[in-house]
């Protein structure tokens, strides 16, 4: 490995853009080489040379196979990441796979077996947690200046339904968007989850139905340590991307809000008009992007445990999986029988 | 009746001199001018001396039967409640009751039967219902504004646990707390509820465990509407009473948060220190009580509907009772269940 | 003396009713038994009626005589406030005195003269020290923890502007409204002030420039302690009652926002709607009223220093007039050449 | 010129490698691909590498005439912006200058007589004008939505005093702190100064004395338009960078708070604990540095006229010097004075 971190891109829509631009603009340390995208067009290919990549592809294997590249960023759609986490794993890469690793818990589980086997680092894509709002809450909430955390709460709502196309291949509310959730909580709440409750509705699009899936749910959480949780989604948020997230503790409670569009008060005869959250994630959660890239970067050059396991990545899909069939079946499950 | 409302207070406990003193110090078209408090002792006599209340007696027959009396409060502990409407009702005087009307349903539809046979008025002390914050978020949703409701969510956590001897008699922190909780979703969601489910531990003082108690507890409900709700209880939030509530709908979010002690802000190299919430009931309800007891003064002089029904005081203990069982069976629980 | 104080009520209008109701109502230990009203009439007669005040009378001398009477609120037009207080002292009954004393230094000497030999005590109104938000500010200031104060802000803004015949007598902007901002500034700066420069323009309403005077107005100060201070007034705050101060100190800042009608925010695609400050003194200060009276009260009782003196009242005068020179000469004026 | 803008470098210390790394990172338009530095060293040259500039030189000439630049960044020190206005504009380069251009008036009139007679662009580096909270402000006074402006309020407090040598050839408070928000003043009320009146005090460190310098000051404008304005300075706010402005106008008030470092809360019995504004104008203004140079590259690239010219450049210096002349002689001074 040169003093750089050389990286090759595996996939180049709008989050393999995002690593891409972010790492060559504001990582000293690192620098993706290398694009593979089969769909490759001229528009990626002028956005790599804007990118400073010099080399792409349609072929993910020449990034896999390369000499010269020392870990890949898997971004491409999620029923490629368990095949590419095997392919770049066999080949002595590290891995960045974005979240989540695949719906299905049987290819989740080949995935790290081949991680494990390689003796590669691997980090799963909960950008969340490097978000400078939430890791203050749970930051606090690890120092045990508050105290046992007795109530973990998450409100996350996006400001527009995706299009419903997306929703009938996604895997529904729970594994695409409430996934970040479950692993916030259990990041919050420094517990594995024990047992939940699902109730939801569909309540924007009538037409989700069809998925048999819902827009908006909330659902409980009982954690191992004792704290109970509760998560709530909406995909229709008017105002903005609402991600707040609060913990509520022995001797006190730390929470955040959102960061705005800006800190502008205007008073008028009608009220006082604030701005709103930041629009959605491209926005609000920017900077967590590079401090994520950063710290893979920083696992690998300084051989570190990755901030985000491959174990998290299992963890959210079980938890999606139970809060599916508590849904469905209209009744608590307990995490262990999705486990077994 | 004369032109100001005469008024008999039965019990003076800290809810009772409340009402009492409000009354006479902030309404005009009512007054207390008697009191029944069977532990009557000297420390009773002079708060009523100074309170403005001529007439004081142990016996509250003395009270429901005078003459001279248009309107009874019943302030008295839970389980006189029932008896005491209907008392007063056969003495054809209206009647404010503090909540929660009875524990048991059979003896609150007495009570309520006893009311509608007198023509007389009955409103309940959900005292919530009148404060500005919840009342605006209530009213925005109801303007229709930001169309139909999709999430209810209310925070309501007291500053510190009662004495264990209180929990022991008071029904359980679904029928003493949360009871307001339950009526205050029903007015924000402008529905009834129909299926609740909860989880709750014993997080802050594991003696509670012994009268199978909780005093932390998540509960999400399905509306008849299809509105879904999320309620979040704890008997200790150490800065103060935390009493927020939510309504997302279609088209936005109304939310309030706490009257807060003052409006300060103190800036030091170790961050910026605000103050909290008003501490309890007394400090963050204060005019809700005074508009509360106006409200009522209102419907009986003007023989309008009262803004809190019976309807309303038993619909709330329906709820902590499904609650209760959903607690104890750890499954969902209709509210038709409850309710046939 | 009996146990309850007796107050003697000089003046009939917004401000004497708001005393006459918060005494009665809400102080124990003192009792409103006496009103003088020179235009007495029906109205007057009904109010006194209802907040419990037995004895009314048209002539001031009914009360200042009376055995009955410990203590005096003047709440009569300004110009009478000097012979009020001499009348009452020599009566020998204790004094509160709405502000200003009277805008003749002579008339207000006099005046002092005349409480000094009798010894009574005297309290000028300078309701907002009572208000929570402020006396936090200084409160904060005066325990040190902030080190020594370098700069002190207040933003003091009326809703609307008082009628045209108001203005017309009432002496001007630095009399009659910043007035209460000299006296904050003191306040909070626990110094004298030592200097200060105005500018000003009548940019609301251009009649009231016939009166030589102005309706927004910025004040700088230097105080002895050698720390700065602004004053900004405006007499058009469309949205409230605009009353903030700021304290920056040596170590950090201490500040206050407003009251506000509600603490709720509405989220929708057009920004966050939040409440306004509460619209006026009667909303923003009634409980600092409370708590004036109550101070009052307490200094008679327990024969105490009053929070607010009469040099207070006299100091203010002499900034008001010194701010009106710099105004009108446009240049600095020092406090010692209106106090010679 | 081609596609892309070419830009050179003068000056390597802090403000020049901001603008630098911004540039190649940030903004595809344009490219540093020269750097002068006089004191070029080994840590220049590596930053130069990892900012992707390939060539440096200790002499700017090397910049100025080479013929594959299109613009330049003055980053050097203030005594050398005239002369490399000068010069830059001989040559035919398009010119980005920090603040200020120079403190000696007949220098500032040469430099822009040169770009005058060049036909080039010159942008000045006010870089507030660019900040999401103070753009909001000025864009809604400037809507109308508000009516005329009645008085515009700059806070501006910097988290720590510079080095006492720093003070001693800054050109003092208004020439180096002060100067920034002179531009702000005007930008937000659209109207040039007519009269300014400063007070100011040596407060946190005594021996800024010796260059007859002030720590803290407040101004006082007024404005051809007819509106009032205030500015406060404090070189020590310990809990970070305040930058905040209102302008309270005709109907209404637009006001911004700060940019904090988070959005968190945390509640104890102590009280509410939130987060300080970001520390320095590093942090604060980081997107709007790079919104500024983009505005020059789109200006130049588009033949705008530049959002900051060199009139705004000018009017600031005249505006810190009629500051000084009335803080030394302690009356208001006339901006015509100094403009003579």
């Amino acid at each position: 490995m040169s003093n750089i971190l050389n990286i090759g891109l595996l996939g180049c829509g709008r989050i393999g853009k995002l690593h891409g631009r972010n790492i060559n603009a504001s990582i000293p340390g690192a620098k993706v080489v290398r694009l593979a995208e089969p769909m490759l067009n001229d528009a990626h290919k002028t956005w790599a040379a804007e990118a400073g990549i010099p080399a792409v592809s349609k072929d993910p294997v020449d990034v896999m196979n390369a000499k010269d590249i020392d870990a890949v960023f898997i971004c491409s759609p999620t029923d490629t990441h368990a095949d590419f986490i095997i392919q770049a794993a066999e080949a002595g890469k590290h891995i960045f796979c974005e979240k989540p690793i695949h719906t299905d818990i049987g290819r989740i589980k080949e995935a790290l077996r081949a991680v494990e086997k390689a003796g590669v680092i691997l980090q799963i894509g909960f950008v969340r947690r490097f978000d400078h709002n939430h890791k203050k809450v749970r930051d606090t909430v690890a120092s045990g200046l508050l105290g046992k955390p007795h109530l973990i709460k998450i409100s996350s709502r996006d400001p527009e339904p995706p299009p419903l196309e997306y929703t009938a291949v996604s895997g529904g509310l729970f594994m695409d968007m409430m996934i970040h959730d479950f692993d916030m909580a259990r990041y919050l709440a420094g517990s594995e989850v024990a047992e939940v409750n699902a109730v939801g509705a569909a309540l924007i699009d009538e037409r989700i139905k069809q998925y048999r899936d819902v827009d908006t749910a909330v659902v409980t959480l009982k954690f191992e340590n004792g704290a109970l949780g509760v998560i709530d989604n909406s995909r229709a948020a008017r105002y903005g991307y609402d991600q707040r997230t609060e913990v509520h503790c022995e001797k006190g409670c730390v929470q955040t809000g959102n960061d705005l569009i800006d800190m502008s008060m205007i008073s008028t005869a009608e009220g006082v008009l604030c701005e709103r959250p930041k629009w959605f994630f491209l926005d609000r959660y920017n900077d967590a992007f590079i401090a994520e890239a950063r710290s893979f970067v920083d696992a690998v050059t300084n051989r570190k445990e990755p901030p985000v396991s491959g174990k998290d990545g299992l963890m959210s899909v079980y938890l999606a999986l139970a809060a599916g069939i508590s849904l469905k079946e209209n009744r608590s499950v307990k995490l262990s029988e999705v486990m077994r």
